[in-house]
């Protein structure tokens, strides 16, 4: 055994093992963001397509797809159109957290407008919509069309959450999901979709795209706190935002007056002095709530996992398994 | 006769003609933007939504399906989904140009905020390919993505446009169709093709409904030089924003060197000055392009109403047709 602790990376192995489908995928992707009448578009795109995402949801389609036996060429279209899908939610997001960097890049509402990331999200939301029709899959669209809806009214309830002291950790679920798991869900079920999986696989592959995704933001979340400052974000922002995440969300529901009162003046109202971020430490410390969003982090991944044995045994199979050992590997 | 110029108003008479169907797609529209999730989404919509538009988009969808003699229920759904498509990109429009308002009211990001416009934007437009996906037409879902992509791209033309010289009527013809045509030309389209149209006239109803929008948008633009202060926007607004409209295209393209420095630093570089509106409209005059962009209008206008001829005869057609009228009678 190394001693590097660092596992092998399941999402570089699928990457190896889907190699060309990916690059039809890129291909598809640089075609489908051309725009005759426009070139500001691709130039908006470009920064963010090309900038180094690891492709984690078109990988997601791609996968199921062949998992199930899948031997057409639908599950490119779907695939880029997912990824379009995401990027445009980035896209509005950056318009909507006036952020500054993204994966260490200025942010596309930076280099260009506030303007110009609102009307390539949209068009690239549209395209996305383009390449389904092309499937002719009408599950497809139906799936893909309710993860939309989802992402849009997890983004809407997350902004009422911030600073919202009585969020619940069920709200959270919800707003995870809006924010990661809906559009992991529907990747993995719409790719077994267009194989002709049938109910209880696309089932299968929908709940593990969702466990998937959930784990994946609690332990982003956790992150926030624990991680160190090589990840492209800064340790405690989360705090500083004032946003409800579930170490949060379980420290204000076992607090005592006191305690309260410290919440409700830092995520509550934002005031956050010197010393702030240490005292939020100790108290999820004193509660035991990173442990239990670790626990919950675990639960999920395990979830995933076992979701995946109703579906054909093999390499494919079990790099995704290992996906879902990955995203919580990071929490120690 | 009475001396009230003012002609019988066709989208009035269209109103009434389908008011059961317009009951239908509002009590549609209020079921499909609530959020058992997010409570803001509502409230941002309904701002909108029932500001009083005059559900003209919607109206082109009924209008097209009854036309041709469609007896079913989901031409209310696409008429629901067209006047979600066009909200969210008012909603979108909001945040681009960071308008104060809309329809005589504050617009919604000044009640809220951009955030809250560019989600429940993104929103509306999930739940329309929601509402398209129950009709199960794949032909619809092509229809309405391709429309919506244009409008996107349109836009984002119109952002490279503006202030800029060397656009020509061409390209202002995309932009045109962009903001509006596209929309009114998948509306009527998406109408027939529910009921079942032939391929010419499915035709027939989407040269109309490109036709009338261009005639609308080019009305608008030229109403923004020539019209009262009655409309909700100001005189010379698209003057002192620099946009390309046709009576500015033309006026730089007959211009004389000292004309072009005029163009040059009031459209170009938006240093306008007091008298500059009145020279802009003397050059307009002495080049004829408020004249010229008024004959282009009634020209799409014409087409728009030749374009009805193979369509079923009836009261429907001809309030189609008097709506053609309608949208350049504005122009005296």
């Amino acid at each position: 055994m190394s001693l590097d602790s660092t596992p092998t990376r399941p999402h570089e192995r699928l990457a190896a093992e889907l190699a060309e489908d990916l690059t039809g995928v890129n291909t598809l992707i640089r075609a489908r963001m051309a725009s005759e009448h426009a070139p500001r578009i691709p130039e908006v795109t470009a920064h963010l397509v090309e900038a180094g995402g690891k492709r984690l949801r078109p990988m997601l389609t791609l996968a199921a797809a062949r998992l199930m036996g899948y031997e057409g060429e639908y599950h490119l279209n779907l695939a880029a159109a997912v990824e379009f899908i995401h990027t445009a939610t980035l896209l509005h997001d950056d318009v909507v957290d006036e952020s500054k960097q993204r994966r260490g890049r200025p942010t596309a509402n930076l280099l260009w407008d506030n303007t110009s990331s609102v009307l390539v999200g949209d068009y690239l939301f549209a395209r996305s919509f383009q390449l389904m029709v092309e499937t002719g899959s009408m599950r497809v669209l139906d799936i893909l069309a309710n993860a939309a809806a989802t992402i849009a009214e997890g983004e809407v309830l997350q902004l009422t959450a911030s600073r919202n002291l009585s969020v619940t950790a069920q709200t959270y679920e919800t707003i995870a999901r809006g924010k990661t798991a809906a559009l992991f869900s529907a990747a993995t079920r719409a790719g077994g979709v267009i194989a002709g999986a049938t109910a209880e696989e696309e089932e299968a592959l929908f709940v593990y795209g969702d466990a998937l995704g959930l784990a994946f933001q609690i332990a982003d979340d956790l992150l926030d706190y624990e991680g160190d400052e090589g990840i492209g974000k800064n340790r405690g922002d989360d705090f500083r935002e004032g946003k409800m995440t579930l170490p949060v969300i379980r420290a204000v529901a076992a607090s005592d007056a006191a305690e309260r009162d410290f919440w409700r003046r830092t995520i509550g109202r934002g005031r956050v002095e010197e010393g702030d971020l240490e005292e939020a430490l100790r108290l999820f410390a004193a509660h035991g709530t990173l442990q239990a969003a670790r626990e919950d982090a675990l639960r999920w991944s395990a979830t995933a996992k076992e979701a995946l044995a109703v579906l054909p045994d093999g390499p494919l199979r079990q790099m995704l398994a290992d996906l879902a050992d990955y995203v919580v590997a990071r929490l120690n």
